[in-house]
């Protein structure tokens, strides 16, 4: 292989695959980016076999081939040859890479590509378009309430699912379900699938166009996308997710309505001092205001916030760090909050739509 | 005691004290701030012994006292309370601090201020002025070249001498040194002071008015600056600092003169595979240029920088981090090194003056 490129693509190129190496992994392969000379372009491969990400930069070759690098080194080093100046690569004859650059060359340890995985990237039987932002803000609303631990595999990822023109995305960790309708462009017919969430934030980092549109392709057990000459594609998690509609209750004893920044600023400082009271916050919700309150050794607090209530009286408590997540990614003004009683799930939705839902269980107070 | 002050003042006061308070104490009040109200200020001072920060702001006082709060949990919870709003601080008779904003209440943990140490501030003897950003350039010169360890305890503070209108600072470590000179605007006379670096880099903090002047005072063993109604004080180091001009050779063998920013470019990028070779790169100094290379089991690094010889060639190493550090705090475009033999100390000046001087010592090459 001998091919010449730009310092900048190649930098670029590098930082966009590399987030697919893994970090540590028996197969040495995987630690490694794979480089790919052919006719005019050099293409860049990661994989850690659950995500893989493709770029595909142009290229002056001289002669093809292929070579595997150490995957985080190559990108520290590309990191600092960012000019609009050739970079030269080599492979030599010992199999090291020749990296040539002004006057000076640099030569790294490299490992054959004949045994490097390959990414399947036949993937086009389902699919569906979707405005870029509309995307993202999907996967952000969501995402966060995957389940982090392996105890429970397909809980670490996000149920996509479509009927006609609607994409609804839910996460769930068994504390909590966060559900997110959104329309798009068009699709091939209805899909359901479940997409890791750590593939999802990297689909999130590439789709950096608002405005455009992004086709998303899905196939037996993978997902594929392709952004500006990068494509990442995903192993689906299998399995049957677990229907979410059922937890969902369907009428409420206590519902309010509250201003959300308000509300949240409240239950911000009112964590401070919960912190070391595993973040147990209280709600006790009165006709007018409810009262944001914490108790710990260190002090406590106990914040006043006016809300319009329909029904009953209710005292409640939640782990504030996931009443937090809820109210940071809610952008309105007025939130409604739905409840039965101190030990049933509580809804959250944005007073102006029906786009978005999340409900949270409630902690148990110690009477 | 009983105040009203403004949420953003009282804030803004936490957040610059706090750096001051202590983070693991035997002694419980030095992790706290200590609020202090008198007439229509409240006086807000922390302290670990070696530094104290006291800051006053306005208040509406309605009855004098103090009381001693947890510094960190106060600090995130007054940054929670930032807007133009009220905010009343009361002790409550069980000796609790009341906060009290918008329809709310909380209540803090305190203690009783009566054993909180006294923070000297009769500091005026002797006394030099210096243009705020001239002290910060100063101090970032050097104090990045002290000591981090414990095992000589004057090494992790900088010299700092007044000699008529010149002031020099000095730090080193065993490995390097560096030594900065600056034009002071007036002083009370010759001073010699020892000044923990952790104390530098909150002055740094603290003088934000790049034009305006900064009057630094001492006496005894003690240091003190005052901007904007906030005391910084701290402890001298005690002890003889070492006689540093013996260090610094007078005549040189080799001398070069090289741009700066082309040299630290690829001293960093050789300094990517020195990583795992206990970060060593060598310069290999001939006629018209320099050799930068590193080589490590993962690949190696050569790099051909033009210089200005004048002297012999030579072939030296040392820790990429040294020679980095101190690249990256030169402004100028071209620097000058200037050395006698592969294991004599090695000297770096900036071309256009003498302000500047750093010495790093080589490592030795096995052979």
């Amino acid at each position: 292989m001998k091919t010449v490129v730009k310092g900048i693509d190649l930098s670029n190129a590098v930082n966009k695959v590399v987030k697919a190496v893994s970090t540590r992994s028996p197969n040495q392969l995987l630690e490694g980016i794979k480089l790919s000379c052919k006719g005019d372009t050099l293409t860049l491969t990661a994989t850690d076999t659950e995500i893989a990400i493709e770029k595909v930069i142009r290229a002056e070759t001289f002669m093809e081939g292929e070579t595997v690098v150490p995957g985080k080194l190559f990108a520290e080093f590309t990191k600092k040859l960012e000019t609009e100046e050739d970079v030269e690569l080599n492979i030599t004859s010992d199999g090291r890479l020749k990296i040539v650059y002004s006057d000076s060359e640099s030569y790294l340890q490299a490992l054959s590509a004949d045994e490097y995985p390959i990414i399947k990237k036949d993937i086009n039987r389902n699919s569906f378009v979707i405005k870029q932002k509309t995307f993202k803000d999907l996967i952000a609303s969501t995402s966060f309430a995957c389940s982090q631990d392996d105890s429970r595999p397909i809980l670490k990822g996000c149920l996509i699912e479509i009927k006609g023109d609607v994409l609804t995305c839910v996460a769930l960790d068994g504390f909590r379900l966060a559900v997110c309708k959104k329309a798009i462009k068009e699709s091939t017919g209805d899909i359901k699938a479940i997409v890791p969430s750590r593939a999802l934030s990297e689909i999130t980092r590439l789709i950096e166009k608002d405005e455009d549109f992004v086709t998303v392709m899905i196939q037996d057990n993978s997902l594929m996308i392709e952004v500006d000459n990068t494509v990442l594609t995903t192993r689906l998690l299998e399995g049957e997710y677990i229907d979410y509609k059922k937890i969902v209750p369907q009428t409420y004893l206590t519902t309010f309505r509250v201003n959300r920044a308000m509300l949240l600023n409240s239950i911000e400082r009112a964590s401070i001092l919960a912190k070391v009271m595993k973040n147990i916050i209280k709600l006790d919700i009165h006709e007018n205001y409810v009262d944001v309150s914490s108790d710990s050794e260190m002090g406590n607090v106990k914040e006043n916030v006016i809300i319009n209530l329909e029904g009953k009286d209710l005292t409640i408590a939640f782990n504030s760090r996931y009443l937090i997540d809820c109210l940071r990614v809610i952008s309105d003004e007025f939130i409604n909050f739905n409840l039965n009683s101190s030990i049933a799930p509580c809804v959250i939705k944005p007073n102006s739509d029906d786009e978005y839902l999340y409900l949270i269980l409630p902690v148990r107070l110690n009477q």
